[in-house]
């Protein structure tokens, strides 16, 4: 088959990669239905992360069960089935506490921008649905994998309770998603951050009250403004610079919630500033192994449609496209079609 | 009258003061019963903390009032009040919200260690009493003000629960009492880490059912040997230094919750490392005003002893000498009697 590799800076190839294999009895290899760009992968293309050279790419993922192991049971050949990125036993005490994004035995999936991949511990981390979804429905179930599951936990991480007032930092796919689950969360007021038209557009269609273009202390200044100089009960943080994380943790009121949900870059908090801030912080790698079974449901129940994200569909052979089309901002998420 | 004044590290001395009077029609002069030397002194005694020349030193407090300016309503002359070392209007938002520590109005204690104490907001600050407590009662009731006040906030920000594996960090007076607080809200396991006897043997009789001697690495690793490879549900930081909150962090299980209760000096925390922790994080300075009416009631009812901190007392005016004493650890807490 030929999968996707990046070999350096802007440089992602689609190119000739071995068949996966079952290597242990645990694993399953899928046939990729849908698979897609993630905001995260953009670190490594603009080179803001350390690299060891060329490397297989994607960690989003939904398909059909092609081949098991002989230890698992909990899904079947020809099974349509939804993973998480980060792959769980889902039995030991990490998972059981929901945690499943750092289970003992987590490893991450870093090679589903291909037709085919390898799913280690597959009884822990991927769910079947009961019947195959139709083709309509696969772009909003792909989401569950990581997209929708981050901005959930980024809800629930900051603790958004019916009636509260919740900023949203960050207008990728994550952030959207966040803005959606606040509101499924029951928040009544949700403030998108954004200067990016079709983002914002989303955004409220997503249940944002509240756009607000500045940044940095011009934007705290904003929230603080549209908070009666209190700050917001819960801040959903969904970049991961300095200055977003710096940016949430002073647009929320002492005693406020501010998750964080993507892998921090070049972060450093100050004690003493964090301290006085008051406020409750809590985040790292979405357990989305936790939330998908109600995510699946939301979705095939037609309650939510997260697959609005994806503005951009592409052949996976055109992978490289795709990269170039986020980076520049041109798409907010490119969905990927073996 | 005299009080307390800070000149520069480790020079502190009780000299003539201006007697406070009323100075806003929201004050209230109060007459010092007991009054002590806070772990936190310690910063500018040593030398850690930049100063700006002579300071009144002292935050802890309990005495009668003596006086009440025109809008004073919920205190009244004669009666025995406890109040925190950050005073509160407690109306406003942030006081609704529990977290009268950071009410907008907020002034901090700094003038405690003398015979007069002006009290700013005396309305949303102080909690009387209803009759005149027994002397016998005094040091514990002292220690509502700030002390067991923070302890308590480290266990209620670390979210102990009935059956709670928690793990208090730092064996000074704040972790002393942060071992008694996590035992009343129902911790099963109460690791304390000191290395020091005499304190050790009070970690025990507040309820801490396993000592560590192991510090940093080490330290942590003694946890995760005793929560079978796991890391606490909850740990509680009552120090304040990089090697201590970062002890805290690696000591958690992932999901489990870090309270850190001193204001932390010198300390950075790397967004990644936080990031994949999984943690929980919560902290500030205690709003001790909303655990006063409970607190108070503890110790009248004879529940708690938390006065039991205090191993040396000393008359007001040798407060240099109490200072000394904690400085050297020769002293868990110095009680200094007017």
């Amino acid at each position: 088959m030929r999968g996707t590799v990046i070999y350096g800076p802007g440089d992602i190839r689609f190119e000739q990669r071995p068949d996966p294999t079952v290597m242990q009895p645990t694993d399953a290899i899928i046939k990729m239905s849908l698979t897609c760009v993630c905001g995260s992968d953009l670190w490594p293309y603009r080179g803001l992360q350390p690299s060891n050279g060329p490397t297989t790419m994607g960690h989003e993922y939904c398909g059909v069960v092609e081949e098991i192991g002989s230890a698992v049971k909990n899904v079947k050949r020809g099974q349509f089935v939804i993973g998480s990125f980060a792959t769980s036993d889902n039995t030991c005490p990490t998972c059981q506490y929901g945690y499943q994004s750092s289970c003992r035995r987590r490893e991450w999936v870093t090679a589903a921008q291909a037709p085919y991949l390898r799913v280690p511990l597959a009884d822990g981390t991927l769910v079947p649905t009961q019947d195959t979804p139709s083709k309509e429905m696969l772009p909003s179930l792909l989401t569950t994998s990581d997209v929708l599951g981050t901005g959930w936990f980024a809800a629930d991480a900051a603790n958004v309770k019916p009636g509260a007032t919740v900023v949203v930092v960050g207008d990728g796919a994550v952030g959207l998603l966040a803005v959606l689950s606040a509101k499924l969360f029951g928040a009544e007021r949700i403030i998108a951050m954004s200067r990016h038209e079709k983002r914002q557009s989303l955004a409220r269609e997503f249940g944002a009250t509240d756009i607000i273009t500045e940044r940095g202390d011009e934007g705290v200044a904003r929230v603080t403004d549209l908070t009666h100089d209190l700050g917001a009960d819960s801040v959903l943080e969904c970049v991961g610079t300095q200055e977003s994380i710096s940016q949430a943790i002073q647009a929320t009121r002492p005693g406020g919630f501010v998750s964080y949900v993507g892998v921090p870059h070049g972060v450093n908090l100050e004690g003493a500033k964090l301290f006085f801030s008051h406020v409750h912080l809590h985040g790292g790698p979405a357990p989305v192994r936790r939330y998908l079974p109600k995510l699946i449901d939301l979705v095939l129940s037609g309650k939510i449609n997260p697959g609005k994200v994806f503005d951009l569909e592409l052949p996976l052979d055109q992978v490289a496209e795709g990269y170039r089309a986020m980076d520049e901002r041109l798409a907010i998420k490119v969905l990927l079609r073996p």
